[in-house]
């Protein structure tokens, strides 16, 4: 649908990006410290964390972005930077130490922290670190922003696309993220960076990514938990050459589209990367009256741990997917609801109309065994649809995350 | 507090019980159908499951107890009998069978059933046990429907009290329970039948059990999911020979408190016995502006996944009680919060106003081993309180649910 492109962030003209193990993990092969980098000033936006306990990096780029504005990323793993005394201090000295080696503004910088919440920051790796990462900052370095915002990630998180605006002017969206754990729907749950090259005003802009973020990231539940942490921002470099876009023309649903895209592909990423996930899970819900029911029956269905496990053991419990849409919403027509299981190994009918179905165990299992499973539910209702994103529940989660700060 | 007694359901005069394996579970040495009789008609009482999605046995118990009598109570285990087409002709004949037996109404029996979703009710095992299943009705018979009430429960739940009214008449309360999975607040989350022989109208015996069930069944939490098949109900025979209760009095509010002590009691059983479970947690909220915010800080707390993986990892990862609290109640003052982990090996700080305090990893270590943790939570912002109980998850957890129905 999109011609995909490498370098994710460094994609979008005028962008650069670099990381590197500054101290903060034990392991000196990890890398901890991100950089994105633009070389002249982007209209920017973000969405954040619902969460009343904040994260003091959220606090300070809520504060940055008030203008509209900025020109880099700082993030920092490990260390989630919450509810530390000094914790806005140092988000704050974060910004100002990259900002100088930057020769840009402070304010024009948004800074991010994800790790272990609670544990007072080490500044003095990050003071040391700032010189050396921007002294990396190059068009390869995407990859290398990426690694250094993983927690307990097992892979990357990368994403560009190439899109033609209708003057044919090529338009660039990159995107870098992380997961895996403390994930669930409610604005923005993770971190993620996007950068494009698009002129956009930054109320267009936050207008789009708010757009892009409904439907993918906040459609997305690894474990429940909503994060302290969590932020997507956009930066737009504006340097694609496009009439700047200041409404909802056509050039503007084109860009929104093609960021929902990307957004859709990094929500992916981080569902099948859940904390010890081995599927990615995806609930489907079509016929229902409105969106918002959708949505409901959506979200339930993924974030059931009965489901979870269920689809971890490759049972075809279909009961408990029911279970779950009864309580998404509670008025809900049993007596109209399908259920059919599908993956690339082929699909099966396990309830219609509200009841059971004989199917075959044997291929249900087959269906089930791919690690990528759809769950597809059919209210027959009405014509509104909604898909939720996730993963199944596993011995490693509890293991990850039975002593995750040793 | 209260007097415990023995024999739980059978312990209120009028009342006797039995229990016996008649064919749906596998194995022969474990019970699977349990009745609960008593010799007059009973003032009775429900609540149920809010979930759309209905076990048949919830619908015909809410219809016979429309008029607020019933005698007898009848429930199978292995099979919740729902989602299926020929669910409430089956409930019903459950309830006509064994009317039959007992010489009673069959709209005077409640019905129940508990197991997987979705799979047909074998009803001949049931026909052909009802002879034998009266006959073994007896005072001892309590702890045998307790054992055939039980999926993957590991222990019998079963409570009796007794309490003096007003006039010294002494009124006893019983109860038997199953948990162990598919349990989240939202009205009588599990099978619980009480028993009683007060006094009491049935409108008045509804007030109580709603009184009693809102600060504890329903605020019981083993996994997120709100089952299908709940029901908690109240048979009150009137054979203690107090004045019939019929609007708030005296002995009524004595009433109500010692039904809530038994409930609490089962919930506390219940959370303790949760799918995988090695430890119970209850979460004490004190200091919240109502109940209201109190509840739902506890319930999040008490739901976390995450948190619930460092209880069973016995790792004071607090930061992940104040995020919980934190989406919770997302205009909580975080400013104000503190926290304090205790159990019957000390208790440890670790939280003062919101941010982490110093503390011993050892002592905290040695807290947290107990098999019984309180978290509490002073949100320092008024005079409500509210506890929830759940429990660690754990490795078993997922191994009893990746593949349940076989």
């Amino acid at each position: 649908m999109y011609k995909e492109i490498e370098n994710s962030v460094c994609a979008p003209k005028g962008f650069t990006a670099a990381g590197m193990h500054c101290g903060l993990k034990k392991n000196k092969n990890k890398k901890d410290l991100a950089l994105i980098y633009c070389d002249k000033i982007c209209t920017a936006a973000g969405v954040y964390t619902t969460n009343a306990v904040k994260g003091a990096p959220v606090t300070v780029t809520k504060e940055n972005l008030k203008n509209g504005l900025a020109q880099a990323v700082i993030c920092n793993s490990r260390n989630a930077n919450t509810c530390n005394k000094d914790g806005e201090e140092k988000a704050k000295l974060m910004c100002s130490l990259i900002a100088e080696k930057l020769n840009i503004n402070e304010s024009d910088v948004i800074v991010a922290s994800t790790g272990v919440i609670g544990q007072t920051l080490p500044i003095e790796p990050i003071k040391n670190s700032c010189g050396e990462l921007v002294s990396k900052l190059s068009k390869t370095g995407a990859n290398d922003a990426a690694q250094s915002i993983m927690t307990t990630d097992l892979f990357t998180k990368e994403a560009a696309v190439e899109v033609a605006l209708k003057d044919n002017t090529l338009v660039k969206i990159g995107a870098i993220a992380k997961g895996s754990g403390m994930i669930h729907p409610n604005m923005a749950t993770m971190l993620c960076f996007v950068t494009t090259d698009i002129n956009i005003s930054s109320q267009m802009l936050a207008k789009a990514l708010k757009y892009a973020s409904d439907d993918t990231f906040n459609m997305l539940s690894v474990d429940g938990d909503t994060s302290t942490n969590d932020m997507l921002t956009v930066l737009a470099s504006g340097q694609a050459g496009n009439n700047i876009i200041e409404e909802e023309n056509d050039d503007y649903k084109v860009f929104c589209e093609a960021l929902k895209f990307v957004c859709r592909k990094m929500t992916v990423l981080m569902a099948k990367d859940g904390e010890g996930a081995t599927k990615l899970v995806v609930c489907k819900v079509s016929g229902a009256e409105n969106k918002k029911i959708a949505k409901c029956v959506a979200r339930a269905v993924i974030s059931s741990n009965l489901v979870k496990t269920a689809m971890f053991g490759e049972d075809a419990n279909w009961g408990r997917i029911l279970c779950a849409i009864g309580y998404g919403y509670n008025e809900v027509d049993v007596s109209k609801i399908d259920v059919l299981l599908s993956s690339e190994n082929g699909k099966v009918d396990v309830c219609q109309n509200g009841y059971g179905v004989e199917f075959s165990e044997e291929i249900a299992k087959e269906v089930l065994s791919s690690d990528e499973i759809d769950i597809n539910i059919n209210l027959k209702a009405g014509n509104s649809y909604a898909e939720a994103f996730g993963c199944d529940l596993t011995y490693d989660y509890v293991k990850i995350n039975g002593d995750y700060r040793t």
